[in-house]
C-alpha cells in the first residue's frame, strides 16, 4: 500500500495524479520545481520499479518537462532523483532559468527557503493540473 | 553527428559504450560517480530524445546502478540529468555513503575537488567496465 512520506506531503501541494506518479509542487517560490512520486510501496531507487514501471516514470517526467515549458518557458529543466533526506523515490522535475537564485548552480540548498503566500501555492497547482489535463488529452 | 563535449571529456575518463550511451566516470575521488551519455547530436532535454530513446535512457541507468550497487554497496543512489553548466544531455549516477564528503546534500559544489592519483582512475574505469560486461552479460 503506498503512502506519500510525510515530509514530501509537508514541503508541497498536490498538482495531479498520472497513471504512475502523484505528481506535488513544491513550496519553495523561486523555481517552478515539481515532484513526481511513484505510487508504488518499499520504493526507494529506480532498481525498485518494475521495467515498466520505469518506462512509465520516465513518460511521466518527459509530460512533467513540456507541462513547465508550456506554461514558463525556461532555459533549461533540471531532473533528478536523490533520496539522501527523504528516502520515498521521488524525482524533482523544475524548471531553470539564467541568472535564478542559483543559476547555474543546482537549486538544493543554494538560497534561504521563501515560500509562496498563502493560497498562491495552490493557485499554480491549479495551473499545473489544468496544464497537465490539455497535455495528457494532446499527447494521449 | 555525435560528439562528446570537451568539459565533459575533460572531467571524466571513459568506461564503456552501451547502446544508447557513453559511459564515462569523473576524476573525482570522493564518490563513485558514472556519467552517462546519449550518443544523440544536438540533445540537451529528455525531451529531445524519442521515445524509444528514453526507455533505453533509463533501461542503462538502471545497468549503472546495478553496476554500482556491485561494486560499492551504496547506501543510496543519486540520478540527476541537470546540465546547467554543460548543455549536452548527460546524466549522473553517484553512489553515495552516509558519511561521505557531502552526506546528506548532493555531491555537486559540496567539496573541493579532489581527483583521483594518476593512473587510478583508469583502472577503476578498467573495473567498471568489466562489471557492466558481466552485468550486460547475466542481464540478457
Amino acid at each position: 500500500m503506498f503512502t506519500l512520506d510525510p515530509r514530501l506531503a509537508g514541503d508541497t501541494v498536490p498538482v495531479t495524479r498520472l497513471a504512475l506518479c502523484e505528481v506535488r509542487l513544491t513550496d519553495e517560490i523561486a523555481w517552478p520545481w515539481l515532484i513526481l512520486v511513484p505510487m508504488r510501496p518499499d520504493t526507494r531507487e529506480l532498481l525498485d520499479l518494475t521495467a515498466e514501471d520505469r518506462y512509465r516514470l520516465v513518460d511521466e517526467i518527459a509530460l512533467a518537462e513540456r507541462v513547465l515549458a508550456d506554461l514558463h518557458s525556461p532555459d533549461k529543466l533540471n531532473v533528478a532523483a536523490l533520496g539522501n533526506q527523504v528516502a520515498q523515490l521521488h524525482v524533482h522535475v523544475i524548471a531553470r532559468r539564467i541568472g535564478d537564485a542559483a543559476w547555474p548552480q543546482p537549486v538544493w540548498g543554494a538560497t534561504a527557503r521563501a515560500l509562496h503566500p498563502p493560497g498562491e501555492a495552490a493557485a499554480a497547482a491549479a495551473r499545473l493540473a489544468a496544464a497537465f489535463a490539455a497535455r495528457s488529452d494532446a499527447d494521449g
